[in-house]
């Protein structure tokens, strides 16, 4: 069988598997994403490894095109996200979605140093294991909140307010660890050059991507798809205008920023939800996230996580680090929107929206490694924590947040 | 730049020029077709060969990503347009579409065969030149009737009828050469067997796609569709079963079939265009072919053909080939339709559709090179014809076709 022919039952039978899967998790009372990552699991090295398959023999090409396309599905599912954030509302939560995530920083960050050390690791390897708790990874919860409607929700525009925050805060931690610590070819920003200098160039980028790009260049977003409409008489012209703009911000986030590559099609999302050239976006767009890219997103995330690593030799210390990562979150980001008056319950909503670490804890733990911060095994144990708090994100946040129809559009 | 940002701006920039350059094209009265190709000839080999330069430092895992994507362009593509193919006036036109492939098929081969023998081929070459030529790949000819508004045409049914059956007769005419001449690996079936033995395992193959498969099978389409949308209560569902079933539906064609992969999700179309349930797909396919994948496959014709060897030592030899590729099909099939009655002008019609050669013609070649039956020289004059013949298809189609608006939906 050709590439393409393999290529075609992968997908496929990724389509069908991960409709099921949800649709199932749904009747069970879960939100569907849940169901979609589960099998992933299934699928993936954990239990049936299925792209290992015989069959499968352009498997290397295959994976490239998946974790591509997947890639491509979370930057467009962010999209959608950003598209039904209210800013109103984000303004009036901006205080709590500040002093949650900085306590959803700096938590994580100790209790992981407070773990990593008493295990032996040297105090590089702790400061980096810290590190990569710091993050934060909204994807998995903006879709359960989608789901649950409760994304325009007071905790939910906070959860995301403070995922942007989140996202600065810890590529500004990571780069200074990378500085200050880092042995490797120049994985990230100012490797091997002075803090301070790190810090300025850092600060530097993120103002540029902020300020010049998503900002200024942002208010031409609209403009630009309103004339592609009018004056492109060419099919999905729209369609095809705000994709492209989608993977620009993206791009730009994560070349010019230095910030996480969905922040920049986030960041996108508020802009254009604020106009009134959404309405004719969204449908297409969530036609093109929910019918291909996103469950491919959902279901490669299992296709690359190998559960069966949890019961290897760092059994112990691997769950010790994911409660840690679970709790230190939780306590961290849901004492730091309480101090800003939220209520208990908002707090704890708050702080498990953002316990999910996904593709942002992946990405600083292949930089770790690649820079030669941590080792191997280090790499494995932040894999399964990643797993591990992806997976209970939407169940948690299905035990706190009321069921679907209960909820109206708050803020 | 990673992997991911390169491919972010490569795909940003494929969708605004495509669009762009199909917009304009309709400006100055062409299909946006024939731009889009034009744009991805200029960004391809030819003129700036943008993937070569040094900023994609990826390109090999980038041109994986967009060729894959280009396929499930082209194979949803003609999905579309099968959905939109009118059975009953197909079944009106059938014995003209059979005699149309017919003749479409035999001025080309021998045609092909009367070029190559007179510079010099050998008989086997020659043979093999002749069957390339057979080829015809619908897809540019089914997206320029769409946006001529043709495609329900008595003339536009007649093609679509006409290219399924010249793609059977076209793969067991090159089985059957490279059952008589290949050397190589079996890079068809029956290769290396006798002819008559791979007559039978081509009839069975092909009787056991089109009957058990495209037909039996063809009855669930519905009803699975029908059950999902009502029973699996998540996000897109209808949109994400249909691209399941013509991923499956395609790779059944390649696979069980040995036919085009187009040509089974062009089937599958046909299928469920005769239902009602094809109004709840055919906007969301659109977005999702139009918006995304299409694009990539127009572009990424142009980004595979190097029109400078045009230009090289074989020049005149290629020109003729080109030339008799073009006049074979049109008066081949032109005549072949004009027998059973259509008039001057529609068996042009139908001739001019049948030219463009399209992937069908670049597969057959590279089948040709692995098998040892043609040499790169050969192969290189083949994907110049392909180009050619592709290139001038939509120009000549909108010559004879009257302009959209005097155009009912005829048959």
């Amino acid at each position: 069988m050709n590439e393409l022919l393999q290529l075609l039952l992968v997908v496929a039978a990724i389509l069908v598997l991960s409709k099921l899967a949800g649709a199932l998790s749904q009747r069970i009372g879960q939100p569907s994403v849940f169901g979609e990552l589960l099998m992933g699991l299934i699928l993936g090295p954990t239990v049936l490894n299925f792209l290992d398959w015989p069959v499968f023999s352009h498997r290397e090409e295959i994976t490239v095109v998946l974790s591509n396309l997947a890639e491509l599905g979370v930057i467009l599912l962010m999209f959608l996200a950003g598209l039904e954030t209210d800013l109103a509302a984000m303004k009036k939560v901006g205080l709590a979605a500040l002093i949650g995530a900085l306590g959803g920083v700096a938590l994580p960050f100790f209790g992981g140093l407070g773990v990593a050390l008493p295990f032996g690791y040297d105090f590089r390897e702790a400061v980096f294991i810290g590190t990569v708790l710091t993050a934060t990874s909204v994807s998995i919860t903006a879709q359960t909140l989608i789901e649950l409607k409760a994304l325009r929700s007071k905790e939910g525009t906070t959860i995301l307010g403070a995922a942007v925050i989140d996202d600065v805060m810890g590529i500004i931690v990571l780069s200074l660890v990378i500085a200050l610590y880092g042995t490797g070819s120049g994985a990230a920003a100012g490797a091997g050059s002075s803090p301070l200098m790190t810090l300025g160039v850092i600060a530097l980028r993120i103002v540029v991507f902020f300020v010049v790009f998503a900002l200024v260049l942002g208010r031409f977003a609209k403009p630009v798809l309103e004339w592609a409409r009018k004056r492109l008489q060419t099919a999905e012209v729209v369609g095809a205008m705000t994709l492209a703009l989608v993977f620009i911000y993206a791009w730009a986030a994560e070349y010019i920023g230095g910030v996480a590559a969905i922040t920049g099609s986030y960041l996108l999302g508020v802009l254009i939800g604020q106009t009134d050239i959404k309405h004719q976006i969204e449908s297409k767009m969530q036609t093109i996230a929910y019918s291909l890219l996103v469950p491919i997103f959902f279901l490669n995330i299992g296709l690359h996580a190998n559960g069966r690593e949890l019961l290897g030799p760092n059994f112990e210390v691997t769950m010790w680090i994911v409660l840690v990562a679970i709790l230190a979150k939780i306590i961290g980001a849901g004492l730091g929107v309480m101090v800003t008056g939220f209520k208990p319950m908002e707090s704890l909503r708050v702080g498990i929206g953002m316990v999910s670490r996904g593709e942002v804890a992946l990405i600083v733990s292949s930089i770790g490694l690649r820079s030669g911060v941590i080792g191997p095994e280090v790499f494995s144990i932040m894999v399964i924590m990643t797993l591990i708090s992806t997976l209970v994100t939407p169940i948690l946040l299905r035990l706190v947040f009321p069921k679907p129809k209960e909820v109206g559009a708050a803020a």
